[in-house]
């Protein structure tokens, strides 16, 4: 058994000894509690569910100093970002409680009975319903809003599926806490602990996915380990869906007219972004293809100045400033590489890194430039023409995002590059940076593999049909269909006889919940 | 490389030598073509490649007797089922023409940039695009409605996603007639033929999936060649979607008061359900729930005189005529057994059998009893009382269906039935049978493992969105837009800024198109 250790990033020392990882009996017991939880979760209903998000936030808002300084001591990120991220956390609680509220994520449909072109139909009614208890892998990056109380819980608990949440070895005692403070609110509107379960260590997460109560994972992490979950997945009895958002490169095109124009906000911009977080973000801009010219030379040599001054960047853990050290030493080797910015550690105790920024052209790209490093390295490409560039496109691997900075006279050819970008990303971003994930209706956070292994995204409020399955009803007693299939029910979009209809009573606008 | 054969399976002899099956060429060169023919098909767009629809739902209507007869020939099926099945296929693909009008199926969404709780959020517009190239394998089973023009063809069709059609080798001159006549409409929309590919052969098979131009794989057959399947993507270097439809038990569970007041009627629609098509249908009732006693032998000896001087049902190929033999020779050797009526195999040349019912005390039934077993064969499992039947329900594997028959009396006991069932069927049957899947937007078919391996259906019109992934525009220059994420259009409901609107012109009523 493996202990479960809190370590501060910045010295590389012990915090805490949290024990022993969790069991196999453990793991079993949290799982038939989640199994168990399922009946009560669901008829809490969509109201109960609403509220029971919105306590979350305000439970958390409440504990604010408290979660962030945990979470920092533990990560490194900082007051700041955390601070931000604490935000984030309770509004995407707060807007998945108004996912509930309005009830489109049900899909309601009904069919009444009647004559077709292929003879008398049944009726039919359809809506989405919990799939049962989730597994969901915290995330090292984002201690909060990828982790215990991150978008995968909240999304199931809106759901109406229960969790089991394996934290992240990189910040143990901010997912204990994070989880007391869930469970917290979850005592207070009545549901069973088992409703959110929490589990350390490795062992843990591989019985988890295997584990006959499970029906689903949601998970963030390597491309390597989303494999590895799949494969102990494929060998269950029954497969179960593993929604994983793994590696992204999120490429990035300058055009030459956007280098004359905009040069110095771009390399400023860029800069910012892949550096964001020391260079942790998921979204981070890793491959940054750069006319060659004056313009392009004159961006990349602003990057160099933003870079020149920076203090180094204290990565999340020892495993992720090794692989960095490891991945700088591997990229810098590659044929005809420029060092823009040497990425340097080990200068102390702590995992600290400088930023590493690399040039070359893009007839020497290999293969490990255009896949995704962790930390602070970007790698610019320098085309010599469109064409060039067009081609190089054309065999990216899929992204999360990809981004185009151009200026209007590059129309078609933006057009060009859109054409093949959006084959590889779930995010087109124009003009800005790819950094940065807006919580809203509109957001994807997902895209071709190895980015995702599905086509959901774990961001905004699709994400919890993640976690839903579709159920019809067909001639069922008005007795036994849930409330929102039931004739009467007018407070939810519904599809009738084919006729998309709104709801009667729109919640609508937002709630600014108050919490007292 | 093995031969294609047309055979007939009334008498078991050669109807066609269709020659070799297709080679690794062919289906490279087929997967290039439909690559390169999924710009064209969506830049159709959704009226586009509604009309295209529309068009192959004449051309077939208008081949209706040449379709049916190679069909009936290959298949047995008989000219009434495949006239109702080419009645459903060319329906399917008219509600797939106004899916595509109602446009509601592309969830777009569109968030203006603004101001939040968390700051300025940028513009962000998000819609469901094509995924790319799909292989669709066709079902022995209906060689029209999921086949070569069947559901997952249309899904795909529809979403702008060219098909490669692995052809059900038990049918495959229907197969190449029918997709002769889908390209001419092809050719006829100005579509390149590589829109819609055939392939022959089980090695074609195998290599579609692995190809690195299929993005999507739309699969109805076993459970078994299903993880066969998952196996082989699992090994891609970028793992894709397999949307499979597999096998599926369907339950059915009888009350004693609904088989006292229509044990009668409930009898008759039992036996008809379970031999509909020879008992080749994958929403058969395969396991019936019956109680001790009078009300329920009854039940049963009817059951037995309905089916006391059926004809032998024709099987769709000798290897389920086989599987059937073996089968019933298993399942008859369960201990306890009763044989009902008796499966027979073998009386002629053709790939006949007689139905094979069969009744187990409740706490006798074993492992093999409750999985699926292709063919006229159903198993009664006669129950003592309720605790034992909810007990029991409580350990079946997932199905596409499960059935209750209960009286208004039942309440109680009908809503415990329904709370184990649901969480095992993706569609839940009062007092009706669970073959004949109606084809509308309210429909669901598909089911936990092992009916399928994914949340998604294979009928009605949410099947199309296997075929598409999202895409968020963050920041886009109107002109880089799809016409449904520009500013003015109003054609299609869309969410703006949380809101869900409805399009200002509701195509709505179903089209009745003229054909020409």
């Amino acid at each position: 058994m493996v202990e479960v250790k809190s370590i501060n990033p910045r010295t590389g020392m012990m915090l805490r000894n949290l024990g022993d990882g969790s069991t196999a009996c453990d793991v079993d017991a949290a799982c038939c509690s989640a199994a168990a939880a399922a009946t009560a979760l669901e008829a809490l209903g969509r109201s109960g569910r609403a509220s029971m998000l919105r306590m979350m936030a305000c439970k958390f808002e409440s504990r604010r100093a408290e979660v962030i300084g945990i979470a920092d001591q533990e990560t490194g990120l900082g007051i700041e970002r955390l601070n931000g991220e604490l935000s984030r956390t309770t509004f995407q609680m707060r807007l998945f409680a108004d996912v509930l509220d309005d009830g489109s994520y049900l899909e309601a449909a009904i069919d009444h009975a009647g004559e077709t072109a292929l003879g008398p139909r049944p009726d039919l009614r359809r809506m989405l319903v919990p799939i049962g208890p989730v597994a969901v892998f915290g995330a090292s990056n984002f201690p909060l809003a990828f982790s215990t109380p991150g978008g995968d819980t909240v999304s199931a608990l809106a759901a109406g599926s229960p969790v089991l949440i394996k934290a992240h070895d990189s910040h143990p005692s901010t997912s204990n806490l994070c989880a007391e403070l869930l469970r917290g609110v979850i005592r207070d509107v009545g549901l069973p602990d088992g409703t959110v379960g929490l589990l350390h260590g490795q062992a843990a997460g591989a019985q988890l996915v295997t584990h006959p109560a499970v029906k689903a994972v949601g998970f963030t992490g390597s491309s390597t380990a989303g494999r590895a979950l799949l494969d102990l997945i494929g060998r269950r009895p029954d497969p179960i869906p593993l929604y994983g958002e793994l590696a992204s490169l999120n490429p990035v095109v300058v055009t030459e007219r956007a280098a004359k124009r905009r040069g110095s906000s771009i390399a400023l911009g860029l800069t910012t972004s892949f550096t964001a977080s020391g260079g942790q973000m998921c979204t981070k801009p890793g491959l940054i293809f750069i006319p060659v010219g004056d313009a392009g030379d004159d961006t990349v040599a602003q990057m160099r100045e933003h870079l020149r001054d920076a203090p180094p960047f204290v990565l999340l853990n020892e495993r992720i400033r090794d692989s960095f050290a490891a991945d700088a030493g591997a990229l810098r080797s590659g044929r005809s590489v420029t060092v823009v910015h040497a990425g340097d550690v080990g200068m102390t105790d702590g995992f600290y890194a400088t930023a590493l920024l690399l040039e070359v052209a893009v007839a020497e790209l290999n293969a490990e430039a255009c896949e995704e490093h962790f930390g602070p390295v970007a790698i610019i490409a320098r085309y010599r023409d469109e064409g060039e560039l067009l081609d190089r496109l054309g065999t990216l691997p899929g992204s999360l995002t990809a981004t185009i900075h151009s200026e209007p006279a590059d129309a078609e050819f933006a057009q060009a590059i859109t054409a093949l970008l959006r084959q590889r990303a779930g995010r087109l971003v124009y003009d800005e940076y790819p950094t940065g994930v807006a919580v809203s209706w509109a957001q994807h956070h997902g895209g071709p593999w190895p980015s995702t292994n599905t086509t959901h995204t774990s961001v905004g409020p699709t994400a919890i049909r993640r976690f839903l399955r579709p159920l019809t009803w067909q001639n069922s007693p008005e007795r036994l269909l849930p409330l929102e299939l039931r004739e009467d029910c007018v407070e939810i979009p519904r599809r009738i006889d084919g006729q998309l209809r709104l709801a009667s009573t729109r919640p609508g606008v937002i709630h600014h919940s108050v919490c007292t």
